[in-house]
Formats: structure tokens, sequence, C-alpha cells
């Protein structure tokens, strides 16, 4: 807390600031460590000055806050002293005129009654701050990876005919659960054709035949980060047309690998390179593009920079923590998606995600 | 749906407009029935005229979106079609001149976007439409509350010496997604001085002795539709500072409720003033003003109109669902909240949650 928070005063330096008014909750996660704000409401402010910060919140997290965020000045919401009336106080108090907020995330209705208050506001971003992550950090997404794979190594045992797609997704969720984790987003579990559909939601079907497809997408959340892993594997015996399918997606995930390998040791790549040689390689097979990035950075969120995409215009660099997912998915037979989570390091990239790769039939 | 896009229609027509771009996630719900796309990112808007309706979204959507929603037009967007791009020929193809947007979802850089494709944008809200529900809605929220009353009969066989609150969460959770639901938001169970937190989150910290306060808050939500209810019950025998707490909370909800009942039948009552005879008869008996409104509206959102608060200007009227949960938290020794969810109906209020009220000693 004490780095990002120290990380962050150098940018409003930098930027020429006289303070920054941190509105995500995401962003509030990075700086204060506490996660019990909703994302579906607006329920905190972070205020920071070049000295001194401060969460604005209301009644139900008073206490919550004094106890985990001590070393921020709490300013209590309610009906008497809304938000709005609060800043204009901070403002007055400590002169401040140029405040940096997040214009990706207030809603156009603050952003007027914000700026009703303020007479400099710029937009400022924490996402440079985020995508390169530091140790801690690191190791505290490979640990949310190792429960990732402990996960897919019990929810093999417990595929079976007659289960439904919502049945597997909530073994998953329960085991991660039990394991003292979260989840980084909704389980996807796919049979047969549901497979084709990328984000696909956990239905009721059921695994009634053999000869199916099942395609399994899930994260955890441990310590406020998140893990996001996808393995596709084959109930029964696979027909070679879903062995060429799953070896060309396997071979396009290791061929974005290499390449991350070799160009990061000589200079910094554009993420969109790398998400060009996946696309390439699955067309020039006779297979239609991925209907999705190649990858994205994982982190607090877990679709945060940096994107490997067509357009992307991110430079990948150490520390970055990205998944590389490349899919192919025909409607009217099913899909097949890998994904891994990689760290740039020094020497290249290392996999944080460890579970088996090759072709599991079940 | 028909139905509310029926109504929306009118909605259109009232305000003059020549269409309307729906971003929030809950109002695509509402309109459509789809819940597949993610909150925490913008996956797709639809875009309504007078006689046609429009979904613009991603690739990895378009199965779906095929499948599920036939009656809305599929615009994909895609790294060579973005989304302003699609807008601009939608608007030229239709002639849009005055645009509906919600302000108070759109974010301030989203808007600065979409100003740059239209002339006229005007801040439109679905919040009248969705806050009076209409039968079939009352009859998922009763769904769901009544697998929330099922819940709690579940939990208080599985409380015991040893568990600890995220145990008590997870097979709070368990059970309603083995039994098809879903939550409404992170459940909240709280032990001893924890209650005291009105949105504490579950730790874990377990149950070693006897004597403790167990607050438990939790949500279902069945068909997209959710469900809200505390009970705080006692883990030992309660002393008779517990009891007076208690019943003192028990009072005002029932006094809430009694006086939604004929003020109601008499007049449309202002939500503010349900509001002040709670927290005027809790201030009465010496105790500390809820911190916290005592209830609000549930729908395909947890949090939704109307606002039973201080400075709410929300009026109280038939097919309304909202939350009555008056609260008494003190910081050195425990919280009571108890919440039940009423539909006001032609003839007043009628409780959705039927679980026990009365003080339960475990």
């Amino acid at each position: 807390m004490a780095t990002s928070l120290a990380k962050l005063r150098k940018e409003i330096k930098n930027n020429k600031l006289d303070a920054i008014l941190i509105s995500s909750v995401p962003n509030i996660i990075y700086l204060t460590n506490y996660s019990g704000f909703s994302k579906e409401e607006r329920e905190a402010y972070l205020f920071i000055t070049k000295n001194e910060q401060h969460i604005l919140t209301d009644g139900r997290y008073t206490t919550a806050v004094k106890a985990l965020i001590p070393d921020f000045k709490l300013i209590e919401i309610s009906p008497k002293n809304p938000a709005n009336e609060l800043l204009k106080k901070i403002k007055v108090k400590y002169r401040i005129k140029k405040l940096g907020i997040e214009e990706n995330n207030l809603t156009y209705k603050e952003y007027k009654e914000i700026s009703s208050c303020f007479d400099d506001l710029n937009h400022f971003s924490l996402t440079n701050l985020r995508t390169i992550k530091d140790e801690k950090e690191i190791s505290k997404i490979e640990k949310a990876c190792r429960l990732g794979d402990e996960t897919f190594n019990y929810i093999l045992k417990k595929i079976r005919l007659g289960v439904s797609e919502k049945d597997v997704a909530n073994k998953i969720e329960f085991f991660i659960k039990k394991n003292g984790g979260d989840l980084s987003f909704p389980t996807i579990v796919a049979f047969g054709k549901n497979s084709a559909i990328p984000h696909h939601q956990a239905s009721d079907q059921r695994l009634t035949t053999k000869d199916q497809v099942i395609l399994l997408d899930f994260g955890v959340k441990l310590d406020n980060y998140c893990s996001d892993m996808t393995r596709t594997i084959f109930f029964g015996s696979a027909n070679a047309e879903f062995k060429k399918m799953y070896n060309t997606v396997l071979k396009t995930q290791t061929k974005a690998i290499e390449m991350l390998n070799t160009k990061y040791l000589i200079h910094n790549t554009k993420a969109s390179s790398i998400d060009k040689v996946a696309r390439d390689y699955i067309i020039s097979k006779g297979y239609p593009s991925i209907p999705h990035s190649l990858g994205h950075g994982v982190g607090i969120e877990v679709h945060e920079n940096p994107h490997l995409s067509p357009k992307s215009k991110d430079i990948l660099k150490e520390g970055m923590v990205f998944s590389i997912e490349p899919g192919i998915y025909l409607p009217n037979s099913g899909g097949v998606r890998i994904e891994d989570l990689v760290v740039l390091e020094k020497k290249g990239p290392r996999l944080l995600t460890h579970s088996l790769r090759n072709l599991i039939e079940l």
C-alpha cells in the first residue's frame, strides 16, 4: 500500500496536479488494500493531496475503514454532508486548483457535479502504475494461479455422465471458496456446441452422451489478485477433426509464447504484434480469426492492461502479467480455447499457470 | 421483454426523442432478459429507435445474442468497426437527431466520444419504469425470497462452535447455488463485535465461544431478480441488554410496516416519512441513529429505487418492492439488523420474506 501511494505521489508531481480524486474500486483496492466497496454503486472516493490522503465514505463503512485503513483520514458522507459539499471543503482547506479525476470511471452525471466544485479538472489514470507489477503482486497472482491449477486437477475427477454445466461450475466455485479463494469472474463451463460461444453462461445442459467438448474458463481471486485460465478437454475419444483444431490452438499458443521470448529479449515488443502472429497462424490453417483479443493483463482486475489485440498500442515490458488465450470457434460443432498466464521477466516470459496443455480425453 | 420495450417506446415518445442508447447492464437485462454481459466492462449497447431495436456487441457474444435475443438486430463491434463508427452509421441511417443517453451510467470519457457522434444528447433514465414492478417481476422476486427463507432455515442447522464467518457464508452460497440460484451480493456473516459493521466482509474469524451475536445478510438472485434479507440471531443465551436492543429493532420494523399500511391506504406517502418514523423511534430509545437508509428498492438490482432515506424524494406507489431494514450498531458490543422485503399492493404492504422475526437463540 505504502509503495502504491508513493508511486501515485510521483505521478501527481509529474502531472503537476494539486490532488487526485480516485473513484474506481480496483484503484481504491490498489491504494488501500481494502476491498469492501461495491463496484456497482458509488460508495467511496479517495482524495489524495501531495501530503495527505483521505477516504470519503458513508456510515456503513466507518468502523471497517477506521480499523483497516488507519493511514487514510476518514471523511464521513451522510445525508447532511453529501460528497459534493465535503469535496468543496477539502478544496478550500488544501487550496486545490488542479485536480486529477478518472474520466473513464466517473459517470457523466458525477463529472458534472464535481466540475461544479472544482475549476481545473484533468484526466488522470492509474493504468500505467498498475500495469507493471512488483514482486509482491506477482507472488499474489502466482498463488491464485496455483489454486487455479489445483482446481483444474480437482474438477477433472468430478466430470461424469449426468452432470450439468452449472453443476461443474458450482463444484469449481465451491472448491475455490473452500480453499480460501474467491472468483475472478463467473465460471464458464460449456459442453458440446456451447463451447463455440466464447463467453457462454453455464446452463442446465447435462453431459448425456460421450464424445463432447468441454470448455472450462475460470479464475481465482486470492488476496485481491486474480488468476485466469482456460482448458478445453474431450469427454470421450476425440476425432481427427477435433484433434486438428485442438493442436492448432495449442501450436498457436506455443508460437505466441516463443515469439514473446525471442522478441522480448531483443527489444520491447508491440502487444499487437504477438496478437498478429497468433491470429495469422490460425487463419493460415483455414480457421476463422479469433473473435477476441489474444490476451489481456491480469491483476486486481481480471481484464486490465496490457491488451494483446490488433489495435492495441501497448508495448510489452518487464513486470507485465497477461494471458495468452488463442481460440477457434465453429458455431455448428464447438470451440477450443487454451489460456495461460505469463509474467514478463528479465529473461523472458515465465508461465504462472502449470496445468497440462496437451489434449486430455476423459 | 415485449412489455418493457413497449413501455420504453412510450417514454421515447413522451420525451420527444428519436432514439435511446442503453448502456447499463441492468437495463439491458430489463429490456432483453439476457444477463451475459459483464458489469465491470463496457461490452454492449442497445440502440432503440421508435420502430427498431439493435444490440451492439463484440464477437464473443455473437452466437449467444443471435440465439437468445433474436428480436434485436445484432451489430457487431470489432477492431475494424468500433462502437463510435457504428453509432455514426446508425445515426445517418435512421436520421437520429435527439438521442437519449444514460448520464448516470456512461463514463465521462464515453460521453465525450458519443457526443462527437450526435448533436443533441439528452439524459434519459429507465428508473421510473423499473421502480414499478409488474406481476411477473413480483412473482420472480417472491421466488427468490422463498429460496432465501429456505436458505435461512438451512443455515440455522449448520451454525456450531468452530465454524468461521467464511464457512457460514460459503454454506449459504453453496445452498443457494445448488438450488439453482445465484447471489444478489456478497453474503455478510458477522460474529460478535463484527456485527456492528453494517457491511462487514465475512472473515476467517471463528465461533469459539458461546454468547455471541450472529448477523446474516444475504440475497438470492433467481431468473435475474433479487431477494435481500437480514436476520440477527444469538449464539447462546441473550442477555437483557441484547434483548432490549433486538426488540427495539423489531419494534421499529413493525412500526414502519404498520405505518406503510395505514398511510398507504389514505394517500401516496413520502418514502422519507417512513424512514423518519423508524429513525426517530430508535433515537427515542437512546440508541444511535441508523447509519444507513431504512430501505431500498429491490429488483434486477439489489439496490434500486425507491430509497427510504432522510433526503429521498420518492413517493411510495403500488407495485414498488423494497426492504425495511432498521439497525442498531454499537461499535464496542455488536449490532442488530432485521431486514424484510415488502411489495406495495392495493390493499397495503405484503411481506415477501417469511422467516421468523422473533429472536432465535441457538
